[in-house]
């Protein structure tokens, strides 16, 4: 089925069920579809170009040019106001659209991605081919195609369709956007502090973030917020521990001489449990609170609707930790703060074998916080844990993290994505958080005391790994390609600014 | 002090030595010196060419090219025969030299070097560039440079200065070479099994390997044997484990799914005690015999010659093991297996983080045995211990390895070692073994059972760490440069003839 078809189909569907006040609006999508579909190829070919510009905050690499062509970008997409926001990192940007309508909604946009390593891509990750995924459709794969550069630029696409079908955006726009996100959004707070920034976003409803929100089955689920992280290395090394030695040397030594990997793994050993499953840091968790009863009920309704087998195979396992049920695993998954392990390195890390005794090792850590832990607290945890157990020369370097958020079920931004899927027919479970994490906290925490949360219909995969990609034009009714998605925010922003 | 003066001061200090039945040889020395000296340049251009041409088994590297300069090398120093031994492996060779004489001797080459990361060195590493180093004099920076083909070169120097002199060697030579040494010497056993090899060694009195001993005090330790050592990587993964994911995922499934990465940490904490010093691999020690009270004495008479802070300098460390006191600690390294870790190897390796909960982890380990341990028994231990602990499906993958030798102290060999260092009023203590090893049970064991050792004045470091260096020109009148080291094997081998 090409693109054309599905849009065809997505209408058909959508027609019976244009019941609400939304009826104006809902007659009006045709000539956004039309327009839309026009302009496909320059929308894919905007988001390869953006693919093609990585900003890379870990490595330093494109801050200012991912930086000034997001700008670039926003100015294209019709933001009246488009403005670097100074931190003490990489910059954030500001950009405002003043519509006159008696709403204003917030948007929240990273241009970073992750790092990727080509030799692992089976397609190159900065060029944004298109390739045929058997089972999904047309595809567009590179890093950053669907953490968050695809959904972001479907939802510029959808600002271009306004403008291209001359229709005024039915709310006023805030869109805030930062460069750190993969760092763990070390200076997100200061750019949303920045009292412009502040104030403009103090005038929202919410905030939204583009998202590819359908599964392969075509499936959505709406977070009600997500978990904290932390990520941090762990640094075991010979000069801070005044034992081992200063630099690497022949590894007959170890007979004599003390081992900062040793000591590192030792203490690693001691922060979970012996099947790595559980945090064992003391006190870490003493916080987390436990699923209340309505959040079980939403696990358990939204699982019902879940495949289990997909989900395995999209991840490439057979089994749950502890061999549980797919419903334990899902509560497990919302529920639970841990401690991963991202990376090891130490000593000597090539081909084969190297005989030394190495003078430093390196553990790169994530912890994921749930509510009411915080970020702070975490790391104060594992610091008195460390130091406890004869670890404390191990340097706990934290280079980014914040706490998990919450949004109310009730909140307008919630209310207007379930009804939008709903028109959309596509079925929507709601869920109690993202066991990801996103710095929402900024939004949903004081002052602003915003709701916050992710909408778009697409689907995308691969965040954070090779092949990373994001659906363009689907092969499956169920699961909408980037024209229908690009649709669905144009369908939201009409339901944000009607909903009560 | 330059390099003439040197010679000089060192034929002046050997003068009121000259007493043996060796007096005529020792009068011959003068033109030897002359020769040496008047081809230093031509040694070091050799050296450095050498160098330059790295032969690393591990990467797979300069093989071809390693194993044909290294034949070259030979043929040019005088040997008459120099043929390739083909293995399973990287190819040895066999080079011999007939001189007529009554007695044979051995030699033991290895034509391959370590890894090496250029941005870790000060001078580059692949260049064998000259350098001042304060305290010791002018020395040759590179890969391999003491490590083995400084000291190798120096040997074929003193057989260029036996052509130049136009005098006969006064034994014969075979000399046997390997190219993977630095990957645990898999197919040497192989290469000395050789019918025509095997054939040429059984008429030696004994073998040894070229070796810069002195250490910067110029002090000299004559090891009687070395211990083994097994090379290996552990590997786990979730497609072994059928746990965890068969590719690297978003780390915020870590709450349902397990990771490899603590799976390898938790095996790894189980085999050394708590400050990682002692192995704990069941059964891995058990034939591990303790030092017989020679041993002991032997130790205890070598260390009171040794200089406890220049060593702990050098090693760029603070405390032994244990805080033990030096001869404690000395015992330790000749009596004590080990279990080391080389390297530390997963998920993300690059800088910052990256939020991915890895398929796979790899730690690099070095096991170091003693008599009476062998490789087979411990890797088996080794196997046998994970399999117990529910850690039977973290792969076990040797890479190379091999037992230790032993080599009695009433042997020619040594005691031609002993009568040279004396001669040149170098201080030479016996030691029970090298905590090092190399693959010397080839010749001490069955079917052979050779004396096998090291011999070679002169001073070198940093082996299998950045900036290895060989001495060329000695600025202390106690340590020699490369051109008396070149002389050492010229007296060396006029001892070899005469010794009973």
């Amino acid at each position: 089925m090409d693109r054309r078809t599905f849009l065809c189909n997505l209408a058909l569907g959508a027609a019976g069920l244009a019941v609400s006040r939304r009826v104006a609006a809902e007659a009006d999508l045709a000539p956004f579809r039309a327009e839309i579909e026009k302009h496909h190829d320059e929308a894919v070919k905007r988001l390869q170009h953006w693919i093609a510009q990585p900003t890379i905050a870990a490595e330093k690499r494109g801050i200012e040019e991912g930086c000034e062509l997001t700008i670039r970008m926003l100015q294209e997409a019709g933001f009246d106001t488009v403005r670097r926001v100074p931190s003490d990192g990489v910059p954030g940007i500001i950009a405002t659209l003043d519509a006159g309508a008696p709403r204003t909604i917030g948007l929240y946009f990273m241009y970073d991605v992750k790092q990727a390593d080509p030799a692992e891509w089976s397609s190159p990750p900065w060029e944004g081919r298109l390739v045929d995924k058997p089972g999904l459709g047309k595809v567009l794969v590179g890093r950053g195609a669907t953490n968050q550069k695809g959904p972001e630029a479907t939802f510029l696409s959808a600002l271009h369709a306004f403008r291209g079908t001359g229709r005024k955006v039915p709310v006023n726009l805030v869109l805030v956007a930062e460069g750190e996100e993969e760092i763990g959004s070390p200076h997100f707070p200061q750019i949303v502090g920045n009292p412009q920034v502040r104030a403009a976003l103090s005038k929202c409803t919410g905030v939204y973030m583009p998202f590819p929100s359908q599964d392969p089955n075509g499936l959505v689920t709406i977070y009600l917020g997500s978990k904290g992280v932390v990520e941090l290395e762990l640094v075991s090394s010979g000069e801070k521990w005044g034992r081992g030695s200063s630099h690497d040397i022949h590894s007959s030594y170890k007979a004599s001489v003390d081992s900062p990997a040793w000591h590192l793994v030792q203490a690693l050993h001691t922060l979970v449990s012996p099947d790595g499953n559980t945090p064992a840091i003391d006190g870490f968790a003493d916080k987390a609170r436990p699923l209340h009863g309505w959040e079980k009920k939403m696990i358990a309704d939204a699982t019902r609707n879940m495949d289990e087998a997909t989900l395995k195979k999209l991840l490439g396992m057979q089994r749950w930790v502890h061999d549980l049920k797919f419903l334990e695993a899902q509560e497990r998954l919302v529920s639970q703060p841990t401690v991963n392990i991202e990376g090891l390195v130490g000593g000597y890390t090539g081909p084969g074998g190297k005989t030394i005794l190495p003078h430093k090792a390196v553990a790169k850590l994530d912890l994921r916080l749930v509510p009411e832990m915080t970020a702070a607290g975490a790391v104060d945890a594992l610091k008195k844990h460390l130091a406890k157990r004869g670890f404390g020369d191990i340097e706990v370097n934290v280079t980014g993290g914040y706490g998990p958020n919450t949004t109310p079920a009730d909140s307008a931004l919630i209310r207007g994505m379930q009804s939008v899927y709903r028109k959309n027919g596509i079925v929507a479970s709601l869920w109690p958080r993202l066991a990801g994490s996103w710095p929402g906290y900024v939004f949903t925490g004081e002052p602003l005391r915003l709701a916050a949360g992710h909408f778009g219909t697409g689907h995308g995969s691969g965040a954070h790994a090779p092949d990373e990609y994001y659906l363009i034009e689907s092969s499956n009714p169920k699961v909408q390609g980037m024209d229908a998605a690009t649709l669905s925010h144009v369908q939201y922003l009409y339901e944000l600014a009607s909903i009560n």
